[in-house]
């Protein structure tokens, strides 16, 4: 099977892989007391450059019920996109766990909040019958694949401190969107002025795991107790460490996510040369938006899975991942050409 | 560093890893879809005789909280032992994400919860002024490394169904209580009338991930919903789908479970030779509880870490790993013997 | 002072303040096992004509929290309008205690939610992955003092039935509706399909306390310990039963109600009149909304209290309560007509 | 019905319920604006000597839940004693509102908490596998019916200082502690060093209410949020500040309390008459423990409610109200002497 359904059917890189192997050596202290959590840390730490507090969590749900947690009060709410996958794909978790009001925004046609949307949804502050907006969060790349620049998450960011929010990314795509931009994570976070981010690994070849990354201190202070809380502490951290470590070795992330936003954008410009399918958002990252024929669901997902992202105009999310080849876009091309000869 | 401080210092079996490579094969379905969940499912439920569901679960505090969220409302209480690691070493977890109280029960000299004090403790039924009992947890085997028979379990099992309370067991080493009194796992389980289980892996040598098995019907109502609420559904859950079926394969983890049982009754014979060492529990699984001369903490902790449990008595807690080896135990019964000659 | 801001700045009925003194009569039953309680309760089941559980409670946000969780899991979703009191003056409470995640829907320009609207928004019915919607809250009468038609209510009931979706109502003021549309309680509930009401007492000139109504059984079997749980049993309950029975005493509801609508009549009529002031909704309850010039909020807020709902266009709610006079409407109308001429 | 079951099967004390007239006077601010409010509390603030926050609430569990709140983080832990109402008469509401754990400690043979146990409970802080202990929570008067002298309460506020424990007291029945102890409620509260109070009317002869009051700043910052998200704010709240003002003027409560206490005192002496009864616990505010033959319960109950504490050994609860008459001690006296004679 070679599926366009999403970037987790694929499995892990070879580098990770090994890496999972070169750290199954012997005893190390559970809980995230070991040297390669520490390695890890410290690396991303210079990086990053600042001090930030890294946590290594199990999966995205999980990462980002503890990024909300750590900056919110039950009486809080935290203000997200209407198409954010904390509001679309996270069953109820946010709200079971934090007590926090959701309140969605509408996105642009590219599927990113602007920062007056933001700015005109922040009220009442102080009235007890309201509650009180305390937090941001975007994901970077979008559920669209677009992705913002940094002067666009600069100007969210400057939002968020004129209205005393904190601002948190959702990067379970987060490696594709520096990849997009050809530009450092440091560029993408530090200097922007993220308080709190989710930085997936699962999705670009991990086998699980992904880390909430905290620069801004304040929520640091209690997230140790709040990530055993949500059930995100693996006893064997050292081995989330390690493939955090094989990704950034040599920036394998940048190459791993380079090539699957290039698969991305060989399949955007193949379907702009199919009649009856048409491309709706602009590609930037690793997935293409497009609408189909209805008919040819059927005979295509059965040898290409995807997801039917809006029923109503039969718009599928096609997504690239690690392990996408130029031989699997050209292939999934072909037997939509065919079809369109067909039906 | 050879560590007697968790069975979950250890690393990962060869087996396991190797099954982990084996599943690392192209693209699969996600969030447990996929061949493998599917296989290990069926072969469980063969093994257990009866028509279980099972999900594949993140650690063993996300497994036991989902197992507690599935069998409760906010309003109902949950017994448990006094030492048990739910009441002790899963922050608030349980009752902030099921919303119950949790009475903890006193436990008898082998740290096992008796039918009688159970049936005393379920009180006020349908008084709505009293949080309603409605579910028994027991570990198996318990903190202490004893093991309840199959008819202690029964016992419990009868209670249980007497006083209309749901039958948990949290077997984070489960393996190795069904090694201890080599039994199969139908005859641990389903013979006894449990309702439902967390069963463990990572402590016997899987990289990450724990079951949930759910005998009770009622109880899988809704626990798919509840999986992924409590963020313990895996998007590449072949992965520990996977370590799970190389466990199961030619009873690798009765292998595996025995293996650590021996290194404790090693240690246990071992220590008994040792005058200033007092053993303060009957052995049944793969640890030992002894109190050891204080003065022996920093120095023998240096080289071969453990957790000191009872600090009034310096109660030492001595784990066992699937890789613990005889010279192991050796070296370590040898430096103690040492320090009883300097100290 | 006499205020337009909200009918809760109203004092006590004198036949709910006679109920409360011929309720202070020696020692009496306590958690709702008095005779007045079950008196009223009696007449209610009566009155609706079908067997109802009904609870007494403190207060509105308790009553609509008590019936969200009697309604629902924690991994539900519940629909509402976009206006809704539980959505915006709640605090975070509905999410805090229930868990679930509230989806809020458009309301059309009488501040009502369309069935289409409803139902377009059920989705993803089994998706683990998102919050499974099972709840519809309305509001009779609106936030906006415009009252659902039996028609109107019945077209909702259908789509919840159809979409199996629990109906709910949040009845704060929902004896003005049944006094707007002239018709039974029954009419309004029972024949409607309606499976669990908010029905408000405090802002109809009683001192404190709501009540829920529960038609559907389902939704009765657990609510007595859940309103211990949401803190919502009064000890001395027996008081709030008795103003409830002078409410119904006569139907002095509807006297009451029917009073303050038309007061609210009257200033619609009245301010149609004055030229600098747009009524901007129609009024069907005891509520005009109508936008006024901005300089004239100070000078009239001072002398009669009113909130701006909306800043933009500095639209004033002004609610008439059950003490409102025909001579306060005057003076009110007076004090802007002076305005009108003075600024 | 003469009740000993409880002193919320009392009514309304005449006075309180002339204040309630009173303040029945035209249009107020809601939601605790009111001059009522404002003046009730300037008086607490008079009395206690220190800038207290003053919430009123409806009933003893939503002041509990509220001052919890107010203390806690969801990954924490709360002391109480075993006997305490929080944990055995609250249902589940303090988990489910909190988060956090509660752990019961035993309390000595008059029911009270020694500072030695509560200290010996404070362990492994900073350690994220344990519900962080972060409050302690003691009745006054004690469920017993005991009062903790200022001493003994002093002593457990230096635990909770030396131990960082913010230190609050259930006071559903404060009142009667302070007229037992004939000390100023100054003496008893700011004096002590708590940090936040549940201070009870309802059980005193108020119709509804409860007060919570914060002594220590860092409690208050949040918690009129938290108010209003736990259910507990009354848009009438003058009705409730006005029951305080009737208590508070001329010392009413002091009268009105000792008045119960001196009938628990005279209950007591006749018991002691009696040769089948045995009482178990000394009396210091308004109830009296005694253990009865348990054929006396029925025809007992019949003409005069009260509850069995203890199952096991038949021991009643007889607790005196505001309203308990000398004559009624007698008759309740009088029909235990003829049992005693009877059977």
């Amino acid at each position: 099977m070679k599926s366009f359904a999403s970037d987790n059917y694929a499995g892990v890189l070879p580098e990770v892989m090994q890496a999972l192997q070169t750290a199954n050596n012997g005893h190390a202290r559970s809980y995230g007391a070991d040297e390669i959590t520490e390695r890890v840390t410290a690396q991303l730490r210079e990086l990053l450059g600042t001090d930030v507090e890294v946590l290594f969590v199990f999966n995205g749900t999980g990462a980002n019920v503890l990024s909300l947690s750590a900056a919110t009060q039950s009486f809080n709410a935290v203000l997200c996109g209407d198409i954010s996958h904390i509001y679309n794909d996270e069953s109820s978790a946010p709200e079971t766990f934090t007590g926090c009001r959701f309140f969605a925004l509408p996105t642009n046609k590219e599927g990113k909040l602007e920062p007056q949307t933001v700015a005109n949804k922040v009220q009442r502050k102080g009235d007890v019958h309201y509650a009180q907006i305390k937090m941001l969060s975007v994901t970077q790349s979008t559920e669209y694949g677009t992705v913002y620049s940094i002067d666009e998450l600069k100007a969210l960011s400057a939002v968020c401190k004129e209205k005393d929010l904190y601002f948190h990314i959702d990067g379970s795509r987060f490696f594709n969107a520096a990849a997009s931009l050809n530009c450092s994570l440091k560029e993408l976070t530090t200097d922007v002025g993220v308080d709190i981010l989710s930085l997936g690994g699962t999705k670009l070849g991990m086998m699980f795991g992904e880390a909430v990354i905290v620069f801004n201190k304040k929520l640091a202070e209690n997230i140790r107790f709040q990530q055993k809380q949500v059930m995100q502490l693996a006893s064997k951290t050292r081995f989330i460490a390690a493939q955090f470590e094989a990704l950034l070795h040599n920036e394998l992330w940048r190459k791993t996510a380079t090539h699957a936003n290039e698969m991305a954008q060989l399949l955007y410009r193949s379907l702009q040369e199919i009649p009856d399918v048409k491309v709706t958002m602009p590609v930037h990252a690793n997935v293409v938006f497009a609408e189909l024929p209805i008919s040819w669901n059927e005979p295509l997902q059965e040898r290409f899975p995807f997801y039917i992202w809006l029923e109503a105009t039969n718009e599928a999310r096609l997504m690239c991942a690690w392990d996408t080849t130029k031989e699997d876009i050209e292939e999934f091309v072909e037997a939509m050409q065919e079809m369109g000869r067909e039906f």
